[in-house]
Order: C-alpha cells, then structure tokens, then sequence
C-alpha cells in the first residue's frame, strides 16, 4: 500500500461488488417512488453557507462542512435534502405544479467526529409530498416504505407510527405547555426505545417533572389509541388500504407505538420509523410530516410529508441476509484471445452483445489457465474458449465457471444457451 | 422568487423534466459500459488536497475546491476521476485483478471562473481499461463510444483518431526533441482545427520555429499515415471488427486526423475525441492512451487508456435534436380522488401499479377540473377517473389526456389498455 495516498476516514471507495449492490438498491426504490408517482430531481453539493446554516441553529458550524470558495462567497457541502427542495420550492414555484411528488438520491456530508459506522459522506434517499395536507399523504408515504422494503427482499421489519398530535396532547393535559420543556420531556420519552422506564423516570425527575406528573404521563402514553388523532386514523385506513398490513408475528408492517418521538423538532403530525428485527442496526428510515419546515427554509408556506431510506443501513441489510443472492459481477460471459484467432474472439463477442449479453473480450496476451483464474477471480459465470481445435469445427467451447462443465456449441447455440 | 435563497452561479438544478433525460442518457451509457464488461466503481467526493492537487501543477490551486476541514485537514473536492481511480489503484492492488475495466459516473468540480456554457458542478463519466498494452484495448475504447452514441440515436458523429507516436516522430525528425518546446509546437498544431494555417504559422514562428521547419511540419502532418505507427494501425483495424465504421459523408464513424493533438501531456499513445455536426458544440467525448500517469499520481506502474464522455454535452444534443422523443414524465397515469370514492380509486391505483404501471393517485380534495389540469401541467398521458357514474356501473373513465378521448372501461380493460 503506498503511504502517499489515502481515503479520507469517514469516507469509502466503493469497487464493483459494493457498487452492483448499491446500484440494485437504488434502481429498486427507483422503481418504486416512479410506480408511485414520485418523480427525480437533483441540486447543486454545493449551497450558499447562510441556505444551509438556517435549519440546524448554533450546532450547525460544527455539523455542515462550510468554506469560501475562490470568490470569497461562504459555501458549504450540503447536509441533507430538504435544505435544497425547500429552495428549489422557493426558486421555481412558477414551474413546479402542487401537489409535487419527488424523489432525491444524493450524496451529502456530515462534518462531525466520525463515530463507528457513521460516515461523513453518505447517499441519501428522500422521498416527499409538498403541498397536501390530507393524511392520504402520510398513508401513501408508508405504503411506499412498505413496498420499497418488501421489493428488496426484507421480511422482518416494523413500521412504527406515532403522532406528535396525541404526544402534544399528553403533554398540554399535563400543563406542560412551554415549548422549551415539551420538546425536553419528548427527547427522555423518545429514550423509553433503549432505556428502561426507570432511568427515563430518573431523567426526567431531573428535569423537574413531578414524580405523580411522571407517573400519569406513562398512564396517558400506555392508554393512548390511534383514535385520539383522527388524522392518525386515516393514515392507518389508508394505508391498509394501500396494502400496509398491521405488524403481526407472521407478517411485516404497521405498528402504533404511541411513545415514538422521532429527533427534529419540526414534525406537526404523523410521525414513524421503521426498524429491523435482523440484523440490529437501527431505524433504516425515517420521516413524518412538517408543515411549517419549508417556509421556515425560506420556501413558500405549503404542508410537507416525507421520509429519509437509509440507504446504507439498508445496503448493510441486504447484504447480510445475502437478500440478492450473492450477485458479485454484470458480466456474464468472458471470451478468450489467442493469438491467430482474434477475429473470432472479437467476432462472437459482438454478436453476444447484440444479444444484450454482458461479454468481456481478454485483452492481453495470455495462457487458457490465467484467463480462466481472471473470470475466477471476476466472478464471470461463462468463458468462451475460442482456439484451434474450436475454430477447426467452426464451434466455440462455452465453460460454466461453477461446475466446470464444458460443450462445443455452435454461435446460435451459444446465444440461445446465455440468453 | 425569495431573495433569502439562490443557487450558486455555476451550478445547476435538475427539475424532474430535464432529470428524465439525463437518467436515460445515463442509464443508456452504463448498459452500453456493461455489455463490453465495465464494473462500475465510485469514490469520495473529498479527497486530501495533496492527492488532489499532484496532477494540475502550479494551476491546480486556482482549478480545484480546496478548504480545510473541522479537523484542520487540507482537503478538496475531487477536479477529475482519474486522480481518484489512481488513488484506488494504488490503495487495492490486492483486491484489484488487472486488466481492471472500470467506469464511473460522478460530479467533479472546478472552481475556476464560469465562462458561457462551463459549469462549476459537472457529472463526469469515464471509462478505461487499466493493464493492457494491447491496441486492441484502443479500440474497445472507440467502440464503446461509437456503440453508445449510435443507441443514444445520434446519426451526425466524427470519432476523429491520432496518435502521440506520429506526432512526436515528426517533431524527432524536424530536429525539435526538447520536451518544453515538443509540448508548446504541439499546443500550436492542436489549433489548426480552430484556426487558419496562416494564423498558426505566426504562433510557430513567435516560438522561434523557423518558416523552413514550419513548411517541413506542415508537410509532414499532410502526408502522414496511420501505418506510421503500427500500434494505431492495429487499433483502426481492431475497431472495425468491432463494427464501427469510417466516418464518409453516408455513415458515422472514425477518421484519422494527424493534427489532433489533445490538450493534456500525459498521453502517450492513441488520441482521440468525437465532435458532433450539429448542434456545434465542441467535442463530445476525449481521451486516449496514458501509459505513466497511474504511478505519477502515486498508483502501480500500469498501462492505461480509456475516455472521457461530456455528459452535459451529450444530454445538450440529445435535447436539441429531441432524440427521446420528447418524454417529460415517468407517471403513465393519474387516478382520480373523490370524496367517498377514495377506496375505489386507492384499489384501482394499487391494482395498476401491481401491473407495473407508474400511477399517481391526486391525493387532494379538487374539483375534476383541477385534477384534469394538474395532469395535464405534468404531461400525464391517461387519467382514470373514478366517481359517482363509474362506480354505479363498476366501471373506471379513462381518458387520453392527448386526444381528449375517453371510454368507460372494467379494471381488466384497464390494465390491457395501459400495459
């Protein structure tokens, strides 16, 4: 390994095993947010520092990578989607018709410590409604999570859903109506998900919350009902309606859990992370609804609903429970060169490609034996052999890579045998 | 428009229909890349500013993205994908089997002014071949291109083709061997494809090149033949066994024209770059052979050769001359909402995208002739209506959004009609 060079830590390289997943993941959801209606768009890496400090407050210099550019201009590296939609809502609302349904997938970057798994560079996955308030909105959004997980394979995870309505409600019967000590009372609830009811009991304890006000608060949060927001309601309808079945021991889906927080204090409404039995590793997605974020962020003032994938926990999970079969190459087929005989090796090459047949052409000047540990070492399932005694009978030797038979087939056999 | 938010100049938004167009060039490219057996790869977007800046020399500090990060690191945003590709070469040898077909489609940077039309945010899109000498990896090169321009429908394309070798063979024999002056003659000869002769011989003769070796060169470069250097023989040859064709005034394909010169110094053999007639806008795609550059930039000792394709360009003339056809969404159909038939629309919406049919249900409470609108602005082509008359006789309205038709049909129909 040369010592001159080196990635940045936080940040990774990603060779072809890794990206063939990668992409597989991406097309998935792809496909889904496009059935669903969810059209693409892409903005700049790079933003006005003021664009992207608004959101975070004080902590922001410490999170967002922020520099001045040759011009003098204070820029930074943007650090998450909603920053970038809020501004193209603000810059082109004369071309963006409402409702506007869209999907982003992009790279953003974190300037934090690294911690153990955590990157400073990832690729995030957005998908939002802007413009409708109906909790169709949110059913859909849920749906889509739905779909996208059991599209890729995952038959083990939990949607769950809250509304931060019936948490504000709780809170306000409580009295506890200054803003600044609802949103610390949530961040101990939110802690119930790691933490035993003791030590939440102890935090908040400290935070000058009465022992009885405490006791009645876990009462409100175990009676609290899907019922109590009737919005909450038809997000469930909805969404069975859409397909999302209830999270059962024999079934992935939906679950109320009415002491779900989610972190960001902008969310208005329906709440939800979705989680993963195996392998643990946290929530792979997250969202809700906000309905004042965008014109917070400069945007016009239109009702939000949306989630994050996570799309390298998600990566992680495919990859672990091996959910796409081990596929390590594209390429189907590697066809040798030998000397005397590269017209043909060129020849049947092209024709497999004019059959949409993935083929690798050997381009050096080697022996069967090191052209054969390459399509090993590749992965490739198929070698097509083309030397002396194959040309002599006008047929190639076609060899599966994982049980080592051979067949001298004729070309039109060879296509119809690797289409 | 917000005064509060603006787009850096030089960099760019992709609304939903200029991202359709740009997905399926991209898409269509990597299809093209996987079917000769390229393996996708991606690498951080910040890199050590002391990697980033070793190709560029002294300029390199006014070219790249340079800042120090929270820990106090010089770093960059990546300039090209070469610099990067040479860093994971140099970083996996163990993990990398040669010959090492890579492509990868990425934004790079470049903080230099913005003239008309450069960008400060471009998506780059190389492909090479890394450890082959052989020309018949040249030439893979140059079918690559000439496959993927032809799928993506251009019927107006020149690959023009040289060669370093020839070139600096007749500056050898007009006596010019110091390695300053070879690069400052060819910087001059590369002009003759924008300027006169006349114009060019000035240039020359600033540089003290005498008007008896100005003839002599410009002789030289008239007479010159592919055989001058058997290697880019090989390649023409090798390229058309791969099926592209020399460019005439009836087909597309490649030309050798011994005065293209290609601005970067670290070629070394076989040069090329592809201009379209129409629209004019410069070259298309560039690159060639360049054999030292991995171990310059700290990599192995590897030959190299492989090309650059401007995206931004190519997405420009697909445009212009609307070889898609025009397609302005992936939504093929809306589906109405009502009040009290929204369970009829949600099964019907579920129902088309079960049959793989891109559908958008109009999640707000509106009027038909909203809703019509909306599709309309979007360029759906169908709506499903569905409300009172429809669900009486179990029926769905589809309209054609083009032709203004419309028929009742049963769900069945439905999905025969749009699949």
């Amino acid at each position: 390994m040369s010592t001159q060079v080196q990635t940045l830590k936080g940040f990774r390289d990603f060779l072809p095993e890794q990206m063939i997943v990668r992409q597989k993941v991406i097309n998935t959801l792809k496909e889904v947010f496009e059935s669903y209606g969810f059209q693409p768009i892409e903005t700049p890496s790079v933003e006005y520092a003021s664009t992207l400090l608004k959101k975070y407050g004080e902590e922001a210099d410490k999170l967002v990578y922020t520099f001045q550019d040759k011009g003098k201009r204070d820029v930074g590296l943007i650090y998450d989607l909603t920053v970038p939609t809020a501004k193209v809502l603000a810059l082109y609302q004369n071309n963006i018709s409402l409702p506007f349904k869209r999907y982003q997938i992009q790279r953003v970057w974190r300037a934090d410590n690294t911690q153990k798994g955590r990157y400073r560079e990832i690729t995030m996955c957005d998908f939002d409604i802007f413009g409708v308030s109906s909790p169709m909105a949110d059913a859909e959004i849920i749906a889509v999570i739905n779909t996208a997980l059991l599209r890729l394979g995952l038959s083990n995870f939990t949607i769950k859903i809250n509304s931060r309505k019936i948490l504000f409600t709780i809170l306000e019967k409580l009295g506890i109506n200054d803003e600044e000590q609802k949103f610390s009372v949530l961040q101990s609830i939110d802690k119930l998900d790691k933490k035993t009811r003791e030590e939440v009991e102890q935090e908040l304890l400290e935070k000058n919350i009465s022992k009885e006000k405490i006791g009645e608060l876990f009462q409100m949060l175990d009676a609290a009902k899907p019922d109590d927001d009737p919005d909450l309601l038809k997000v469930f309808q909805t969404s069975e309606q859409l397909g999302v079945k209830q999270r059962t021991t024999d079934q992935v889906g939906y679950t109320f859990v009415p002491y779900l927080v989610r972190g960001l204090n902008y969310y208005t409404g329906t709440i939800y992370e979705t989680v993963v039995d195996e392998p643990k590793i946290g929530s792979v997605t997250g969202g809700g609804r906000y309905d004042h974020l965008v014109s917070m962020l400069g945007g016009p003032d239109i009702p939000a609903v949306g989630s994050t994938l996570g799309l390298d926990r998600i990566i992680d999970v495919v990859q672990e429970l091996n959910l796409l079969g081990g596929t390590s190459t594209i390429t189907k087929v590697l066809v040798t060169v030998f000397e005397g005989y590269e017209k043909q090796s060129i020849a049947t090459a092209q024709e497999l490609r004019k059959n949409d047949i993935n083929t690798e052409l050997y381009l050096k000047n080697d022996n069967l034996d090191k052209q054969l540990k390459y399509a090993n070492k590749l992965n490739i399932p198929y070698v097509v052999v083309i030397g002396s005694d194959e040309a002599a009978i006008n047929k190639v030797k076609l060899k599966d890579m994982r049980t080592g038979e051979q067949q001298a087939l004729s070309l039109s056999e060879l296509i119809k045998k690797l289409t």
